[in-house]
């Protein structure tokens, strides 16, 4: 039956292209309001596919974008119930001049589809469209339960997406979530992502004198923000560039042993790292290998700093005011609440004399990890070798997906990371693209999972 | 004779506000080229005032805005040779709609004149053209040797001045300068200020990846230059609040006791130092008390941060670079070229790793004071007790005056700074203005400071 499905997926690869290039003719951008029509045509456009698998599919209000949500119509009893979720929003196209081909006209190139979403998440989302298509023509049927939940502002921070999976709760309820969003391995080796890292993102601003002075009169006799700001974050990092704020790694759990022997096959250098940034020597915590710091080690970064003068040339005030953005990523099980907590105890511990604090909080997103003992994963691995005729490699990353966390702490499930980007996709870039064997590895690599998970006892 | 003098300066008082109100009539922002006529009439302006003086009197081209020479037509034998300094030039008077009354156009209430310009620097420089004229009236002479300098690019930072110094060293030989561009001290007590701190200022940049990157990607892997910036200026002050670049204070000489007792009876305190500022408590070097700290120690700000995201809400980078300005007031006897050196070698062995340093140096200017013992700064304060009728206290100033610097160091002269403003009179704020009262005492003060010079042995 696989094989069938598979076949009918190259058969039909033609015009699922089509349908791809239908997608990403919707200038569906989330951020900005006069694409208002485009975001209801692109909620609509996946409703009406997925009503074309035979799903029950609405498109559904939240307090921002709709989202689409589709189900199997009948139960299939004793099969595992799966959660799909993608995004049918993209980033804005700008700076629009420097695209080679309009961006919400796709053009097919060296075996590329060139588009605004291509990739991100459109042409991801479509993989999946296309083997729910396949099963429906090959079988007549999916063989598992599914629920689809695509939302329209994932590339403005799913603002509302938690508040709707919260209300929600029973009909969202599942018992895995898939999720294509992520990318094949450095050097396009079919990849299962494990683990995230989590968020903790501060605005931190200090206020010291109630208007900017004069730092000759005053100089060596007020508090000055920018100064006593410096002073305080350089105790931030101790001098094995570990985060000295107290039971910060309390939590952090080990990598194991297999993970490192699997790491190890990755072929990752710290030259070639180096030299995708430009620099000629990496940095981080002592004590831990690159990967290691890029994703079973927590980090921090300040993001953005601010305050008094700073265009060119001189200005000799004393600021009243100076701030930063500090960030910390969060390795597996460490809690991005008990992080933000420490580290406001932190900096009131060293709250300078004549100053005060004022904190905001930003995106805090818990970190998550699967066990990569857990049979949906080894069901997950098989179905990608399978789609990709390989076996992909287990990966972490170190970047931060907001929702997986969600759904592990408000729906209680884990989440299979199934992505199919490459790293010069261009995302959130001009001439964005997507690989049309990469198209192809997606859709037959989510119809052999379907059947993977049908089977698993 | 001194009092026939101070008599007509009384008898002429009307017209003198007359004269100084004609003065400030004329638009003459330095900084805007659309004021270009004005600051030639300006210029010529004063030239005609100084020439009606029996000055030999004339507009002189540099390489921006002409500066006004005036000199006496005899050489009075055995009589010291005064340099008297001040500008023609105006801030700009934005934001105009907070005046109460046009800028331009000077309106007298309540005892002061208020226009731009008032006080900073056309009140000043009035003072002393009116103490000519009353000497010329009366006497039909001065009593001194004398050569005059109004510049017009103070207020856009004499960008030009040092050169003109440089290249007229002959004909501005003298030998000691007089200024008025400072204030009375707090109280409206006269003052002489006889020293005040230099200046070294930096734009420091520190440049680590060729892009911003994902933070989340690779956080913890890659230098960041805003962390790494954050720790290498938070080593810049110690415990004690000073600053610990190698060799910083080794030329920074102690207050004598003489010094220390004369402030004393100024009637400074922390907490009315604190509340104008809005702070509730003083921050400063330890061991030493706020008027050392703001006039005899050097000290060292954060003007300005820089770098990365610096807007509302998050954004997760690693910038590619980020910057501060720093500065350092620097007090008597302190070199800016050495501090700059030092300051560089400091940050150059604190480089952190993959990372490089973008260093410019702004502003330098050297500390200046001038012995309390010195027989012209006697002469100054007996004219100063006689032009206001009480002794004047003996202050430092913390700011930076560049050009009473260049004096000495170009010209090898100390300077008298005899300030007539008062805090209150919103230079280079709306609303400018100039007492009165605090006109005539200038004048008066200046009329006697002829004669002290003139009999002096």
């Amino acid at each position: 039956m696989l094989n069938d499905i598979l076949d009918q997926l190259d058969h039909d690869k033609d015009m699922a292209l089509a349908r791809l290039c239908d997608y990403l003719r919707i200038a569906s951008v989330s951020t900005d309001p006069a694409y208002a029509d485009d975001i209801q045509r692109a909620a609509e456009w996946t409703r009406d596919r997925l009503a074309e698998c035979g799903l029950d599919a609405d498109v559904r209000p939240t307090a921002g974008h709709p989202v689409v949500l589709a189900k199997t119509k009948t139960h299939k009893p004793g099969k595992p119930h799966v959660l799909f979720y993608g995004h049918y929003d993209v980033q804005p196209p700008d700076p629009v001049d420097l695209w080679h081909t309009p961006p919400f006209q796709p053009d097919v190139r060296d075996g590329k589809v060139y588009a605004r979403g291509a990739c991100d998440d459109k042409g991801q989302v479509c993989c999946f469209l296309e083997a729910l298509r396949a099963w429906r023509t090959v079988a007549g049927d999916l063989p598992i339960n599914l629920t689809v939940l695509i939302e329209g502002e994932e590339e403005c921070g799913s603002v509302n997406l938690d508040q709707y999976l919260e209300e929600n709760k029973a009909e969202l309820a599942a018992d895995v979530a898939v999720v294509s969003d992520t990318t094949l391995w450095d050097d396009g080796r079919p990849a299962i992502t494990y683990a995230l890292r989590g968020l903790a993102y501060f605005d931190i601003k200090l206020f010291g004198p109630d208007r900017d002075l004069h730092s000759g009169v005053y100089g060596g006799t007020v508090p000055n923000p920018a100064t006593e700001l410096a002073l305080v974050l350089g105790q931030l990092l101790d001098d094995n560039h570990a985060v000295t704020v107290p039971g910060f790694y309390d939590d952090v759990v080990n990598v194991t042993d297999a993970e490192r022997a699997e790491w190890d096959t990755l072929g990752f250098t710290d030259k070639q790292w180096a030299e995708s940034v430009g620099v000629d020597q990496l940095h981080g915590e002592a004590g831990y290998d690159t990967l290691e710091r890029r994703w079973s080690r927590p980090s921090c970064d300040i993001n953005g700093l601010y305050g008094g003068y700073m265009g060119e040339g001189a200005k000799t005030i004393i600021p009243s005011f100076a701030g930063a953005k500090v960030s910390f990523r969060l390795a597996a099980n460490q809690n991005p609440e008990t992080v933000a907590a420490a580290f406001e105890r932190w900096l009131h511990d060293r709250t300078p004399p004549g100053c005060r604090w004022q904190i905001t909080h930003h995106g805090h997103a818990h970190p998550v990890i699967v066990s990569t003992n857990s049979p949906y994963l080894s069901a997950a691995k098989r179905a990608m070798a399978t789609g990709c005729g390989e076996d992909p490699v287990l990966v972490r990353e170190g970047a931060t997906i907001p929702v997986i966390g969600s759904f592990k702490t408000l729906l209680g499930i884990d989440t299979l990371l199934m992505g199919f980007g490459r790293h010069d996709d261009n995302i959130h870039s001009p001439n964005e693209k997507f690989n049309l064997d990469c198209f192809a590895m997606g859709a037959r690599s989510h119809a052999a999972l379907l059947a993977e998970l049908a089977n698993l006892p």
